[in-house]
């Protein structure tokens, strides 16, 4: 086997079959979904996710203030709870100092993990703090959820309407005018640069989805909707028409800035944590309903999903590449 | 309140006191122990624990294979689920991959973990790969503990015995020689080294001494025996006579080799992973006896709680301070 330019489901894959043989017989779900679920007593499911902020991979001082950083963390490791149906339960952080950040700004992070914490009612339990060549917040959630409501990203069925609970694009857009790659607007501006720093887990939304039994698979979207659409596909096995893509309206705005078609940016978009669902096509309308009067919002359809593998546009032929975030490794 | 100069646990104080406003009525144990602690049903109490492994910080490429640095992170937190008295379920990985890795390096990685986990009994269930300027290994384990068996570093009380699973400073001894700042024969030399790369965690002795009403608190050593010890005493409110410092053979010939005392160098080692434990004193010779018939090891006792805060040596007055690993931060 060589590993020339393996892309991360492929690493994910590799790395997963070398820990295949640690087994534990509660673990109900272990590698490759939001999260993992074990099962502490026979009436519970816990659910366990990590995820790592780095900076200069994920922000830089000039994109975030260390209090974004410490929401956005959250945020994301929520995000993942929420994909699965799960209610938070509490946190750890590993948290890696760089240098150049001082105890004023360390505690300003940690002023942003509590306000998201208390904003998702979970408790920060612990962790650990070292010196690291720059900041890194790897924080773990757990959370906790009926084991009749474990939803997955696998149980994608074809002709199930994919739908999302919100817009794409905006945390593009917000990057992107906090680079300074773009100006926009002052008031589309500041929507973009709230979406990017201070984005929401739709975790009210999550719990509500995973008790329908009309709702099959879901995942949060953080690298993207071409992304994460495409590997709720490949773990349900089947593949989607992308009808409609909801584009968050600064995204059209920054999409035009830069001369790309709107959907083209809102599909690689990423950090928006929206979550995508699978949705039986009968109980659609039906559900939508129920979802506005519930949150008054909408479930935006957003296309439908196929036997044929892959992701094509609305005229069901024209393929739709995995724009999102994608780590790639060179080979060994 | 001004941050010049902040020692790790002051830090710890510092940051908790900000997350003190979060909350879950199901979190019993929270920042401050080895590990904090659930209560996922009304019999049933969940353990977790977070802890990052940095390159540069705490290992080299010249000091450790990325084999090595897969089991060693996987014992590290494994071990605080040990001094909890928890029994390991699952970890979860949050993986920062230096641009010096390759797919090879990092299938090594993993082949550690999955080895070490297999010797722990617990599930590898999940992670997140991401970029970062060095190779980041943050993990995360859960397991699961009696609620009559949950030991704290805070039970420890005056008059108890201070004992330990096993001798102090090999470790350091290891990375000492792996550096190349001293040269030991080789059978010391291949001890040290392994004890530096290939630690184990005292699970099962964790456990077992966990069990029992006579151990009243428990630390894991990974900061050395004179910082760790010194926490199990901040926390349950009193201070220890050390009378005998047990030293490895390799750490004694390590000290010889750089003209160091032995019980010193022990003292100020750190990553060795046995576990401080706090014994009733009537009770010590006692569980000594059946430990001894359990795990056909000692238990070395090394001396006394007592009312008087802060560590000192045999004598009873000549301080010792916490030479072992500690965090501290610049001002803001």
């Amino acid at each position: 086997m060589t590993h020339a330019g393996l892309r991360e489901d492929e690493l994910v894959t590799a790395l997963r079959g070398i820990v295949e043989g640690t087994r534990e017989t509660r673990v109900v779900v272990g590698i490759g979904d939001d999260a993992a679920v074990w099962q502490p007593s026979r009436s519970h499911r816990s659910v366990v996710t990590s995820d790592a902020l780095v900076e200069g991979v994920h922000f830089t001082r000039q994109t975030m203030s260390a209090y974004d950083v410490g929401w956005r963390s959250t945020v994301a490791n929520v995000s993942d709870l929420a994909a699965m149906g799960a209610r938070p339960v509490l946190v750890t952080i590993a948290l890696g100092i760089g240098a150049q950040w001082n105890v004023t700004e360390l505690l300003d992070l940690y002023r942003g993990i509590a306000d998201a914490a208390k904003t998702y009612g979970l408790a920060v339990a612990g962790g650990d703090l070292t010196r690291a060549p720059a900041l890194i917040v790897a924080m773990t959630a757990i959370g906790e959820v009926r084991p009749s409501h474990v939803t997955l990203r696998s149980g994608g069925r074809s002709g199930d309407v994919i739908a999302s609970t919100g817009d794409f694009g905006a945390s593009r857009a917000g990057l992107d005018v906090a680079r300074g790659a773009i100006a926009l607007d002052p008031p589309m501006a500041e929507a973009a640069t709230c979406a990017h720093r201070r984005p929401r887990a739709r975790v009210a939304q999550g719990q509500w989805l995973a008790a329908s039994a009309h709702v099959h698979a879901m995942i949060d979207c953080s690298d993207g909707l071409s992304t994460d659409l495409a590997r709720l596909c490949e773990s349900s096995g089947v593949g989607a028409v992308v009808e409609h893509v909801p584009v968050a309206p600064a995204a059209c705005a920054a999409a035009a800035a830069i001369g790309e078609p709107a959907h083209a940016y809102a599909l690689a978009g990423g950090e928006e944590y929206e979550l995508i669902v699978a949705i039986d096509a009968h109980a659609f309308a039906y559900l939508a309903g129920r979802y506005r009067t519930r949150f008054g919002d909408e479930l935006r359809a957003i296309g439908t999903l196929r036997r044929e593998p892959g992701l094509v546009a609305g005229d069901g032929e024209t393929p739709l590449g995995r724009t999102g975030w994608e780590l790639r490794l060179g080979a060994g």
